[in-house]
């Protein structure tokens, strides 16, 4: 693990770097914003563990009105629920015998469901249920766009649903319903169209499943990009937004960005000013990955983030001060969740001092 | 910390996914091939554990002849010397009052020497020598092609080795003169070109530095796409190649690829099969980063890894038999140094059965 890079009290120039800053009023901002857009919407928030991998994070969510998490595995899971975390969510398929074991194991602390989109994985996880002794909630994931994860909308969903419903220890939970890559459309309009398309996929479904009997209390998916449709579509029960705490470059980049600050940021120093033009700091990929892009220095106009080695960053310096060896540059991550996989303490700083130091305790569990 | 995924004894297809896997027989075969191209050219090798990031690596390349080794972080230098490694040199600049008095105290256990590109890092190195009562040798950057960190070869690089001479507390310990661009160059001819310049650029500032009295005991420098060119060199004395020991699918794909195996893998789960044409495995960008392209999946004719996100990666199956949900699929990473920093264990497997569990211990150590 880490070493803790700072102590309460101190500066924010004086923390060790790199580190993982989190601007608390940015944040809290962040979560009530949230929070009052969904109030006139009924719809609820079950905010994606994905993103913040802690449940420190979790717990100020939930304390804000969030019904619960949702996580990709069954590690996460576990980080949450070992954190005071009562509702999650696997919004993911859990394939492997001592993974659903493990999964069941958790049942005991927290109530905890599960996506499939396969037979197999339903008779996989009614076996783990029974052996067990307990029941465990199951969704059925459509595919509603995004060619990843799920079954077709309609009968095939159906079809799943009455396995699911038909096992004696599972119980049907509803519909995972998560257009991934519509959260990254950069047109508005083009936007729209695709949750209108994911929406009316699940309100077929959903009225083809109640044909048969079959209730959804969960209608989940939704993210930071888009959650603003899926809550006002009337078909969608939960929006399963991560990002929204903390921003990251690549949504600040959409015509139509959401309405939340940037709370994230990697603290990086200054290492080197010996070649003309160039500023290399101490975070590269391993420290601040570049899948959406690279880092924006933040109120620094002038500078720009434009290679990323390993342990290397490397800023070109244009008008304006150049800064200093030794200097602390804020960069917002272009992607938030890779990143913040990369440390094990959120730096929590308001108005220039730390004022707590988080745990991310579930960095690195990918199983 | 991950649990770990496996057991001595299991075969490799009950490992719990994602995991990184060490097929040993190749990894000895990639210490030996190394080791055995340098005993001609006299050149010592001073693996570069940003690769491996482990304490139980690094031992089994001393095992074989290394001289010691290679980090970038001072944290990385803890970890190996707390594992018994006792040649150990920071190929990079450390910025910072607390990470240079780290850097001192490690001094009590292990040989460490660092590298700097501006008198202000050798002012402060010597404030921290003198503060522990001790010396630190302290190598002189050059840039010769990258562009990131070095001064400029010649009489700045004479300049900053003066400097360190005359500080009571500092040796002067010889160039650190990496082209950290050129091993990606996939044109031979191009890469050849490029190595001679930096050969050039060292042996004109070593000429320099002798006539002012001043010895390189170290010129280091080189990786895994270049290290016969700099082995050959004349100048070069120690070889920092670090992926050698592992090969990606990055290097591979150079038109005269190194003679190394590949060691190092991203086991991974089949965990939907539900969008016809497409397997989705357990594995994506969180676990395998994708910073040097997709990984290949290994062995496995008509499958293509096409797509990473967070959690998941997405495979198209072409022509011969399609992986079945819930098989497990061995994944070539694009680029080893990041992979390898997103584990805690290796899972070291012989013949189809796991043989040993190491510890990744530098994980994450960024500051």
């Amino acid at each position: 693990m880490q070493y803790p890079p700072a102590e309460p009290g101190m500066r924010e120039e004086d923390v060790e770097t790199p580190a993982l800053v989190l601007d608390l009023d940015a944040f809290e901002h962040n979560l009530d914003t949230m929070a009052g857009a969904l109030i006139p919407t009924g719809v609820r928030l079950r905010a994606h563990a994905k993103t913040h991998k802690s449940a420190v994070v979790a717990n100020a969510q939930i304390l804000r009105g969030a019904i619960g998490q949702c996580v990709q595995k069954v590690g996460e899971a576990e980080i949450l629920a070992w954190g005071g975390v009562r509702n999650i969510l696997v919004s993911n398929e859990v394939v492997g015998p001592k993974k659903l074991a493990r999964l069941m194991a958790l049942s005991r602390i927290a109530d905890v469901a599960v996506c499939v989109d396969d037979e197999a994985q339903i008779v996989a996880a009614e076996a783990a249920a029974e052996a067990a002794g307990r029941r465990l909630t199951v969704l059925v994931e459509i595919d509603v766009g995004a060619g990843r994860c799920g079954v077709t909308p309609g009968p095939e969903a159906v079809a799943l649903a009455t396995r699911i419903a038909d096992s004696p220890h599972l119980i049907f939970g509803g519909l995972q319903a998560y257009h991934g890559s519509a959260q990254h459309i950069r047109d508005p309009e083009a936007r729209v169209a695709a949750i209108a398309s994911a929406s009316e996929d699940s309100r077929r479904t959903v009225e083809q499943l109640r044909q048969r009997g079959l209730d959804c209390p969960i209608v989940g998916g939704a993210g930071t990009g888009t959650f603003a449709l899926e809550a006002g579509s009337g078909v969608y029960t939960e929006i399963q937004a991560g990002s929204y705490a903390f921003m990251d470059a690549d949504y600040a980049r959409n015509a139509s960005p959401p309405p939340f600050r940037h709370a994230l940021f990697v603290l990086a120093t200054v290492m080197s000013r010996a070649v003309p033009g160039v500023a290399v700091v101490d975070a590269g990929h391993k420290a601040i990955p570049t899948d959406s892009g690279y880092p924006l220095v933040w109120e620094r106009p002038g500078l720009a983030y434009v290679g990323a080695s390993d342990e290397h960053g490397k800023i070109t310096i244009g008008d304006g001060a150049a800064p200093a060896l030794g200097e602390k540059l804020r960069l917002v991550p272009g992607h938030c969740d890779p990143t913040v996989d990369r440390f094990d303490w959120y730096v929590g700083v308001r108005k220039g001092r730390v004022e707590c130091l988080w745990p991310i305790g579930a960095r690195g569990m990918m199983a």
